[in-house]
């Protein structure tokens, strides 16, 4: 038994409140400054507004300001936050976070400076403090992962990923129960390239679904498997290509966190509903404001986050555009509002792998 | 414009007269031995018993007797029997067909002697004439195409495959409309191997399914996405250990004919469906005579077929046990009725590729 404390009470943070709890250890869940009405919702009924299931009475809550009290003692953080909140986590954690005490992201996505792409646990050290920036010890949770089914103890697969093999194993024997089947990589590029990028993609599957829904007839109720498992397919491609390119191997494109996620965010997730809200020509901020004003779309807020630092890298060559037509395809809708239109000829002519 | 016959009138078969069609070319379609009361029913209202579209009136239909008349002055032949039947299409074919006239394969699998294992496009050409044998113009088409969605103008990706460069830009040439997208592939064997075991393995995925119903309670509403997540993940990485082992590229398995297709068939497919009852417990034999009489299974009877060769392969060791966890598991339940059970643990324990 440990104390663990997540930082974040999005749905997944609170998710992982389940195996954490049947694993015995004490939890203690830390709402950011964003999660105020949550936490409150939560200690009203112990039910999160945005997923359905009852907290164990043992999960302590708190709000971010208790966040030095929740820490005391703790022997793993686990990190809950939106991607774009990775610069306000290195505020809160830094004056308190001491460095043998691991943090595990469950955030996933990528930073972009204007000039490169850095994962997560990368962006997130150069922000703690400089004294102890070499010792922090990070890793990161990929693989799929959709917080209602972790909830409801569904078996679910993940791959744990760091630098440090001791630690992996330390965290997967802390955090595994018999529905939560954990797997160890030191493969963090790849891992957490590919966690990043399947929601972009996800939402570049979303996207075909709803081009297609507008142009056929209303008479026309053929599913739209065939056109997805292209956009499935090129997915796949571009992500081997980015981890590649980007240090990362083709183990974990093949496995959890490449495969297995892009397929369950394609068929659970938010990013392909606002894909297909794309699809259908709404513009990201109509279908943001009218359709999914409270969800996040971690994927296209990625997107839109580190578009231009995609763009410059295409610009100097860094990238091959031809490689990448349907992440072109995505960050020019979502960051120049270009109309929905499916690059088919443009699919599967890059360099060969 | 050419004269094209489609051997074999299942729904694959039928469905590709819709784009050789919409292309302007003149399609025969020719019943199996088995397809009798298919033509006859098309031929009264133009509509195939299992597939809801209406057949162009140029296309003109033939019993497997007529194939003969069928064949004369024919420019292409697309075989669509089902993969049992690739002994009685050389059989039919083989004192018809000149070797200049080339073959492309709907059909889908792998056949298995009891020592190895071999491609279509192999196995059909040691059983034509041996005359002209290394003459014949063999292809096959990979990639996620229900028929369905392809009778429906859906967009659809496809690659068509074989060892003649020449030969497969011919084709693509002939076969292209704006709905059906074809790339071309020399990698033969990585085509035709992902192809086929995507049947299985999207029977796995399925499998998770059936099992997870089975063992929740019925109050639990929650979805089954991470669970066949982690079915879709293993079997990716089954995929490419089986496409490395028999000589095929990792391209293959990334794009249309592995990651495409695997995807397609575990959203739209009938072997998923056979999946989920298998899981639920119900035996093969109950499950086809009760659930699904009259529709081929292709995944579950290629692996009836194999399983022997498959096993005989582990036993001398070509086969790595622990690369193939989901694969022995389907084999297990399909030839030996063993009870249904999801090996997780050992998954992800094969050679890193």
């Amino acid at each position: 038994m440990a104390k663990i404390v997540i930082l974040g009470s999005g749905v997944m943070g609170t998710a992982m409140t389940v195996p954490l709890n049947d694993a015995n250890h004490a939890v203690h869940l830390v709402g950011t400054h964003l999660d105020g009405d949550i936490i409150q919702e939560i200690k009203k009924n112990r039910v999160h507004p945005l997923i359905d299931f009852r907290l164990a009475d043992t999960v302590e809550l708190y709000t971010y300001d208790q966040l030095g009290q929740a820490m005391k003692g703790a022997e793993l953080i686990i990190l809950g936050v939106n991607s774009l909140g990775i610069k306000w986590a290195a505020e809160m954690l830094g004056p308190l976070l001491s460095p043998q005490v691991p943090v595990l992201f469950l955030t996933k996505g990528l930073v972009g400076d204007g000039q490169n792409l850095l994962i997560l646990p990368d962006a997130l050290r150069v922000l703690l403090p400089a004294q102890h920036r070499d010792n922090y010890r990070l890793a990161a949770i990929g693989g799929p992962m959709l917080a209602t089914e972790l909830a409801a103890r569904r078996n679910t697969s993940v791959v744990i990923t760091g630098s440090d093999q001791a630690l992996l194993d330390e965290l997967a024997d802390l955090l595994r129960t018999p529905y939560f089947h954990i797997w160890t990589s030191t493969d963090q590029i790849g891992v957490e390239v590919c966690a990043a990028l399947k929601n972009a993609y996800a939402l570049g599957v979303g996207l075909v679904t709803g081009w297609l829904e507008k142009k056929r007839g209303p008479e026309d109720k053929a599913a739209l498997f065939n056109p997805a498992a292209t956009i499935f397919a090129q997915s796949m491609l571009e992500i081997s290509y980015l981890v590649d390119r980007m240090g990362g191997q083709m183990n974990s494109v093949l496995t959890l966190s490449g495969a297995g996620d892009l397929y369950v965010t394609c068929l659970g997730g938010r990013n392909s509903q606002m894909g297909r809200l794309l699809g259908l020509g709404i513009p990201y901020a109509e279908a943001k404001v009218k359709h999914m004003r409270n969800i996040t779309i971690e994927g296209a807020e990625m997107i839109r986050a580190i578009g231009p630092t995609i763009e410059t890298m295409l610009d100097r060559g860094e990238l091959d555009a031809a490689a990448v037509p349907l992440l072109r395809t995505v960050v020019a809708i979502l960051c120049h509002d270009a109309a929905a239109k499916i690059p088919w000829k443009e699919f599967f002519a890059g360099p060969q792998l």
